[in-house]
């Protein structure tokens, strides 16, 4: 079974785990969230894809999920010492990352070619895409005026209310080569327990993605458990769009068939089990599992179920 | 009594720190070579002005005279595994500096302007100047032709044979605010052992700095010590350009009073005293002492020694 995911940050990186333990190479595409890539002391930073990467090489900080395991932070120590901005937790090796990436932009290498690259260097076998090689810069809509995803998400610890989201440049960016291609040939697509405002929306607003994914088989697995996100603001960001966070809110969110959208079935923690009625009547199939994922082998039995979960679905419409 | 001393790098900063254990703030004045600075991993570095700054700061690599004390290098190493640009080493502490240094820059301060700034931060008590606020770059001419500095320096590890030099933009740099007003109140300028094709000469290239330092009493400390260069390749050069290495090859190549050269006396170590009767017959006062400068109690005895030799020949001209 050829599979898609669509991944954003740390609850992208640990769903991608799981299921690049549980499929061959050929059989998994990743389309990660380029929407809070950003500059930061001249380096271009992309979180999203770095989380992943991290996280399929077994480098990544298995505390925070993101950054690099067995870190250093003399370089930023010594920036805040000079007055200069750290706002943004930049570690010594993740540095690196930043610089030759940086540098290859530079010499007109794409993100995608220069992810491919990395992703050699770090033994990461399955595909990795960037959604796309064009800028596109996620602008959180607030209380407190537009604010650059990261400035809102890091530099102001997610405080502003929020009214809505614009993904700057979206329209002009084109998805990178392989991402419509992949789509195309997959079996099923997985959308990861991403925030779905600002890791997910990003994605599937780059033209050709929504229409393209649209056909699919599309599974999503709920960010939102018990009413709180695993991490991150996306709770927050349902209950200050007026929408009661839950898994049913994420099934919405994404749409059913019936109702124009892209989701076919949703995937619910075991503790959200009385949403299923709710969620099945809006139109979409449910699997009830344990969701939260913080160990490899939490990762590839989530993985294996969320594919068979998949397989029936597919074998259902055929 | 008012000192201006003239620096390059390793060399210069430990005369630096002696005449800085032996002088007041206001009677200290250092102008540094910024002919190698150059730009890497997108980061404008100053290899002269850091290495003097690092060592009056205390937070010198005291094994290598350049870098900083207990230094990470996980940035570097993470660049080089992903296949960049690693022959130039810079550690993690050290790339806070060269960070908030190019980002200051690019906010439209002057290099003498963040020099100031770091230096109030490093707790450095006397006056560091660089030589210019505009960019002058220094390029080894050789039989493989021309080679920026630190390239020649660093990755060619100074195999190339140098048949000369330029110092481009010299002739449009101005000397750095303070810098001929600190030279013309000053008693005494030290030319500190420093290379003088590749350290000196710059400085005293820049517009004004030659002319402003002629009329006052000039002391070299030479960086030949029994036929070798302390670190670094100024021997080598000599011999390249066809003259032996010796104190008194480096009286000559600032030249005498006499001569329309700059160099009232130079210091010249123990082990070289046989070039005694040589230098003062070519009309340069000589002070031979210990040279050798590890140990900060040795500095200060060589700045006090120093210091005595150019009281005696200021109370001699005047």
């Amino acid at each position: 079974m050829r599979v898609v995911a669509l991944a954003g940050g740390v609850g992208g990186a640990k769903m991608v785990d799981g299921l690049a333990q549980a499929l061959p190479p050929n059989d998994l595409t990743v389309i990660v969230n380029t929407g809070d890539d950003f500059e930061f002391l001249g380096l271009k930073i992309c979180p999203d894809l770095d989380t992943v990467c991290y996280t399929l090489a077994g480098i990544a900080n298995p505390s925070t999920g993101w950054g690099r395991a067995d870190e250093t932070w003399n370089a930023l120590e010594n920036i805040v010492a000079l007055g200069g901005p750290g706002w943004f937790r930049l570690g010594d090796k993740d540095l690196g990352t930043h610089f030759e990436r940086t540098r290859l932009l530079k010499t007109g290498c794409s993100l995608s070619q220069i992810t491919d690259r990395f992703c050699k260097s770090w033994g990461i076998i399955h595909r990795i895409l960037p959604m796309s090689d064009d800028p596109v810069s996620t602008i959180v809509c607030s209380n407190q005026g537009e604010i650059p995803f990261q400035e809102y998400f890091v530099r102001l610890r997610c405080e502003p209310k929020v009214i809505g989201f614009k993904f700057n440049g979206v329209k002009l960016a084109r998805p990178s080569p392989g991402v419509l291609e992949s789509i195309k040939q997959a079996d099923l697509v997985v959308i990861c327990p991403s925030n779905p405002w600002v890791s997910v929306d990003p994605i599937i607003s780059v033209d050709g993605i929504f229409d393209g994914i649209k056909p699919q088989v599309v599974i999503a697995i709920s960010p939102i458990i018990g009413g709180r996100a695993v991490k991150g603001p996306a709770a927050k960001m349902f209950v200050e769009l007026g929408i009661k966070p839950s898994p049913a809110a994420v099934a919405n969110h994404y749409g059913s068939k019936q109702n124009d959208g892209i989701l076919n079935g949703i995937v619910i923690d075991n503790v959200d089990e009385i949403y299923k009625n709710q969620i099945s009547e809006l139109g979409f199939e449910v699997l009830i599992t344990e969701t939260v994922i913080n160990s490899p082998s939490a990762r590839l039995q989530l993985a294996q179920n969320v594919l068979l979960f998949g397989r029936n679905l597919l074998e259902s419409f055929t």
